[in-house]
C-alpha cells in the first residue's frame, strides 16, 4: 500500500471598507476596488435587493451613471438584477439559477465581478450563486443593513435554504471586498436598525466585556439609533467578527464548535417557526436572552450579569419572547443544529460577560422551563428569571461538570 | 474612511492511498480512514456509478456486508445511491438534488461521510453535492477508472454542467481522502483503460521529461495495458498532479494560468460537440496532438519531439482526429475557455518535452490549419504535420515574441 499525502494552504485576504455615498460620481472607491483585481477593464453584474431599490428610488439611476463615469475601468453588463429582499429570497432556488443564467449570458468570468447590494439574505443568495458559477466569480458585497454591515455581510459564508432548512446549501467563499456604505443606513426602518444591534450584543458577550460595557452605557443612544453610537457599534462588531474568523484557526469551521453562533440554535428555529416573520436579528436577541437565562439557571452566569444583559436588550427595544415559541420542539431543534454543525453538539453558553463556554449536552427540561419563563416575563406575569424558581438539585455542579467543557 | 483588512489561511491535507480490494471484509482500510475523522461512530452515504455496479455485480452485496462488519465505526444510512456513469450524469441537475435530498433525509452532517465510487463524472457530481450541502460534507473518493485514479479523482475540484457548458457550476473542495483501488481497473473496457493514459502523457509533457521517456519506452506494454506498467503510470501521474496542485502556489486557481489544462481547450469543446460520445481522455489525446502540432508549427517545439509525442499517442491506440471537429468554431472555443478560466487567455503550449509555456494569443488561421492537418493525417492523406506546409512568414519569431510569455 502506497500513500501520497497531499498538503497545501490557501491564503485569503479582503478589505472591509467603511465609507459613504459609494455611488456618488465623485467617489472613485468602487472603481478603485475593482482596479485592484489587476485587469485594465472589468465586467460586472450588479445584484440588488428590491427593498433597497424601494427605499432609495434614485439608486438605479445613480448606479447606471456611475458605470458610465467609470466606464474605462468597468462595464455593468446589464441593468441591476433585483431580488426580493429578506429571508424569502433564500427559499427560492430560482433566484440562484437566474443569477447563473445572467453570468452565462453576459460572459461573467472568474475574474469578473458580481456586486451584491442588499441585506444579509440577498448577499447570501448572490454569494452562493457567485461561489458556484465557474467555481467562483469575484464578489464585492455592499451590505445595506446594520446586521449585514456588522456581521452577515463581512464573513466568509453564504447559504440558501432547501428542504425547509435554513442554509442547507452553501459554501465558504471569502469575498473580493466588502464596502460598508453608511448612507444606506439612513433609509432603514427602526425595526431594521434595531435588529442589527443584537449581533453586536452577541459578539460582545462571547468575546469582549469592554465592548459590552460600551453597548450598555450607550444603550439609550443606541435605542434611538444615534449615528455616532451606531457607527462605533458597527465597526467594533465587524472587527470582532473578522478577528474571530481570521484568528480563530478554523475559518471554514471544520470543527464542531461554533462560538459565533451564541443564541443561534433557537434563532434559526424561531425564524422558521414564524415563517421568517421574526427577523434574524430579532430572533438572535431572543436566543441571547434564552441562552443567558439558561446559563444563569445552570449556575455558571451571575445574576447581575444576566440582569445587565436583559436590561440592555429590553432598552434596545427587543421583544424577548415570541408566540411561535409554543411550537418549538427543543430536542429536535438541538438535534438539527448539531447536524448542521456536524459532529457533536456544541452550544455556546456564558460563564460571564465576555466569557463563553461550550456545552455538549443540554438539560432539556431546564431549557423548556427557561423558555416558559421568558414567555411569562414578556407577558408581564413574571419578574426576572431567577435561579431559585427551579429546584436547585435539578442542575447543580454535577451536571455542570458533565455537560460543559471550556 | 476606515479599512479593516481580513487575512487568514486555510490548510488542507488529504491522503491518496493506492490499495486493492477495499471492500474485502478483511481489509480494514476504509474503516481506518473513516476513523481518522475523530468520531467513534460515523454516518456514511454511498454514491456509486451504475456502470461500476454493472461491471461488478457482487459489489453492492459486498459493500453492505462491509458496512455490517465494520458497524462499530460506521453506518451506511441507505443502500448505495446509483448514478448513471459518464458525462451524461453531469448534465442532469436532478442527480445533485437527489443526493442533497438523501443528505437531508438521512441526517448526514458536516462530519459525516459521502463515499463516492465511480468514474470522474460521478465523482464530480457527488463532489459538488457534498461540497454544497451544509457548506461541505466530508467526501471520500474511490475512483474506479484510470483517468479518475491518476487525475480527475485526486484533485480539489468538482463540477457539473449547466446551460450546455461543461463544469459551468462547481467549487474547489479538497476531499477527506482518496482511495485508488486497483481491483476496479480489472473490470474496465480497453477503451476506458486507454482513455486514462492521455492525462499521464499530458502531465509528462508539461512537467517531467523523464516520465515522458518512461511512457515512451513502455508504450507497447501500456498499449496492451500490462498491469505493472499501468500501475507505475497511474502512481507517477497522480503524484505529478498532486505536486502541481500542492506546490504550484495557486491550488484554487485564482490566476489566469492553468498549466494542467494543456490540450484541454479543445478537449472540452470536442466532448460537447460529440455530445460526450468522445470520452474526456480521448478528447485530451486529440487536444495534446493539436497543441503539440501547433507548438511545432509555431517554431517553439522541435520536430523530433513532436514525432515522439504523436508516435506515443498512436501506439497507445488513440485516434488523433474526430469528425465532430468539422463543427468547431475555434475563436468561440478559445473565447469560452478564457471565460471559464477568467482573466486573460492563457493556453499552455510546449517549447520542449517537459517544458510548457503560456500563450496569451492564438494564431487562429494556423490553429485551423493544424486541425485540418490532423484530420488529413488521420485519413491517411498526409504525413506528419511539418512546419514547412505553412508559409514561414505567417508565424515566425515576431509572432512568438508577441504571443508568448514563460
Amino acid at each position: 500500500m502506497q500513500v501520497l499525502q497531499q498538503q497545501f494552504s490557501v491564503s485569503y485576504s479582503f478589505p472591509v471598507i467603511f465609507a459613504e455615498a459609494v455611488f456618488d460620481l465623485h467617489n472613485p472607491l468602487l472603481a478603485d476596488v475593482i482596479r485592484q483585481g489587476g485587469h485594465p477593464h472589468n465586467r460586472a453584474l450588479v445584484v440588488i435587493d428590491s427593498e433597497v431599490v424601494r427605499l432609495t428610488p434614485d439608486l438605479l439611476g445613480r448606479i447606471s451613471q456611475y458605470g458610465e463615469a467609470y466606464g474605462s475601468v468597468m462595464s455593468f453588463v446589464s441593468p441591476p438584477f433585483q431580488i426580493r429582499g429578506g429571508e424569502i429570497c433564500k427559499h427560492e432556488p430560482i433566484e440562484v439559477e437566474r443569477i447563473h443564467a445572467l453570468v452565462e449570458r453576459h460572459k461573467i468570468c472568474r475574474h469578473s465581478f458580481i456586486i451584491a447590494i442588499g441585506g444579509g439574505a440577498v448577499l447570501d443568495v448572490a454569494g452562493y450563486a457567485a461561489a458556484t458559477a465557474h467555481r467562483g466569480v469575484r464578489l464585492i458585497r455592499l451590505p445595506t443593513t446594520v446586521l449585514a454591515q456588522n456581521d452577515a455581510g463581512i464573513g466568509v459564508k453564504n447559504g440558501v435554504n432547501a428542504f425547509g432548512r435554513k442554509n442547507f446549501l452553501g459554501t465558504f467563499a471569502p469575498p473580493f471586498a466588502v464596502i460598508n456604505d453608511a448612507s444606506f443606513l439612513q433609509t432603514l426602518s427602526e425595526r431594521d436598525l434595531r435588529a442589527g444591534i443584537s449581533e453586536a450584543v452577541k459578539v460582545a458577550l462571547i468575546r469582549d466585556r469592554d465592548f459590552f460595557d460600551f453597548l450598555y452605557e450607550e444603550r439609550a443612544n443606541l435605542a434611538r439609533f444615534a449615528p455616532a453610537a451606531m457607527q462605533k457599534m458597527i465597526v467594533r462588531c465587524a472587527e470582532l467578527h473578522l478577528e474571530h474568523i481570521g484568528h480563530g484557526g478554523d475559518a471554514f469551521e471544520t470543527g464542531s464548535s461554533r462560538p459565533l453562533d451564541f443564541g443561534h440554535w433557537l434563532a434559526h428555529r424561531l425564524e422558521e417557526l414564524s415563517a421568517s416573520e421574526v427577523k434574524h436579528g430579532e430572533a438572535v436577541a431572543i436566543g441571547i436572552a434564552l441562552d443567558s437565562l439558561y446559563s444563569q439557571h445552570l449556575g455558571i452566569l451571575g445574576e447581575i450579569d444576566l440582569h445587565r444583559i436583559l436590561t440592555l436588550l429590553d432598552t434596545l427595544g427587543f421583544a424577548l419572547s415570541h408566540p411561535a415559541l409554543s411550537w418549538l420542539d427543543v430536542e429536535k431543534a438541538l438535534c438539527e443544529f448539531r447536524e448542521h454543525l456536524g459532529g457533536v453538539l456544541s452550544i455556546p453558553l456564558l460563564e460571564g460577560i465576555g466569557r463563553k463556554v461550550e456545552a455538549h449536552a443540554i438539560d432539556i427540561p431546564l431549557m423548556k422551563r427557561c423558555i416558559t419563563l421568558l414567555g411569562e416575563r414578556a407577558a408581564g406575569k413574571a419578574a426576572l428569571g431567577v435561579r431559585q424558581t427551579v429546584p436547585a438539585n435539578a442542575f447543580g455542579q454535577t451536571y455542570h461538570a458533565r455537560a460543559l467543557s471550556s
